[in-house]
């Protein structure tokens, strides 16, 4: 099965080592890489044995079951309507993008319409099967999510106490803390909406690496997640679940075996 | 597009209402099910719009797309390979089938070589959306699940103080507390299998619900999940997540856009 990925940054190139080098998923293959940065393209097209395009036009010609972005909320925006069109599916990192309601209802329309589908991994937090179940039976009552990073990731000074540096609903949390905009976003769409998602951002001196509690009640009781990400080795500011969720959603595809 | 029911217990009534009354999933409807308990049959004929059988063969005959068990092990182990073998997509609720090691091999290929799927719902669980994507490059360290319940759940005498009933591997609990064994496979199948998944079962005096502490740690980093379960409005023996799950898996097979 063919896939085409747009994007060589650091969550890109993991997919094309994992896929193509490694085989995690051996049915699998990314035969085509879209990427307009030019010194990204010389390093990558002859190790991971795959084509390379400079031109969106060409590589969405290429034939591919699922194109993969893991470039930004740009290209989302640029691409995901012509990739659905073409009757591709879609596998999108940046899922910050879909943020904007009427973008949102404009992609569900298209791939209803055209019979594929849009998969949206959990990135870097999890329990999304609990809520996704409340939800689907309308009885979610509220969603939280609490982020404690250490202060150096958030702060220009030292803190000896924790500081709340915002507390609010996802909508707001968007706009001011576009860093954490890909995690509100999943939470908001698995659950409640980014107008009844609560979010706490704290720079906490008692914390050594980023950690995030999602808190939830509803008719199924209540559920309290509380996940420490390690970073990705090859690039600290990259939580390494947001990267390894993409290959458990890709599994999840060539499996026949599905579980949650 | 049209599923087929094996079952007519708790979990199946609350999926043909869910499906067929309100309607959760538009595009979907339960054309047929299959129950060997006359009452239940008899009962459930008009309310319901969907045909019965009470015999296997009839049923299978159906033009069906999912079949989905909501009965015993005993019927998955008599059924779940002719739903495969008849091209049909199976969706497992009593996964404390899948224990046997030989029989989820046997049924693997079996969907491997039909291009069938099996879902298996997430239950009264959750997180394992972590559990994959650790799991699905190798890097997932430990799993364990520490269950408590109400003594008089467990318990025929009263005690003061939390009694642990039960302490070792997931394969150990599945003989020796059969009624946890979906909780414990689904666990193992999303993780590290049932020789290095831990279980705790625990009586404790000090919670009024069930609930599952599941504690996982692997390159992705450390997550704590506690889910509190709400015991179903129709049947306090079943956590009303258990049932909602299935729905949710549903929903994210009818649906086009896929979270997690």
């Amino acid at each position: 099965m063919k896939i085409g990925l747009i994007g060589t940054g650091n969550i890109g190139q993991y997919i094309l080592r994992s896929v193509n080098l490694e085989r995690v998923i051996p049915k699998a293959e990314v035969a085509a890489v879209y990427t307009r940065v030019k010194p990204k393209r010389d390093a990558i097209s002859v190790p991971y044995k795959t084509k390379l395009y400079d031109d969106f036009d060409q590589f969405i010609k290429e034939d591919l079951d699922l194109v993969i972005e893991a470039a930004t909320i740009q290209a989302v925006e640029a691409y995901a309507a012509r990739i659905l069109e073409s009757k591709k599916n879609l596998l999108l990192v940046s899922v910050g993008a879909l943020a904007d309601a009427d973008f949102l209802t404009e992609l569900k329309q298209l791939c209803d319409d055209t019979n594929t589908s849009i998969y949206l991994p959990s990135g870097a937090i999890g329990g999304l099967d609990i809520l996704k179940a409340a939800k689907s039976v309308g009885e979610l009552n509220s969603v939280s999510i609490t982020t404690r990073k250490p202060p150096k990731a958030l702060l220009e000074e030292t803190v000896d106490e924790e500081v709340i540096l915002f507390e609010g609903t996802a909508k707001d949390a968007i706009s001011k803390f576009p860093k954490n905009i890909n995690v509100a976003i999943v939470l908001s769409l698995a659950g409640l909406g980014v107008d009844n998602t609560k979010v706490r951002i704290i720079a906490d001196p008692y914390v050594g690496k980023n950690n995030h509690t999602i808190e939830a009640t509803g008719s199924f009781g209540k559920m309290t997640l509380t996940v420490e990400n390690d970073p990705m080795p090859s690039n600290p500011k990259t939580s390494y679940l947001a990267a390894i969720s993409v290959i458990s959603t890709l599994k999840n595809l060539y499996n026949c075996v599905h579980i949650g």
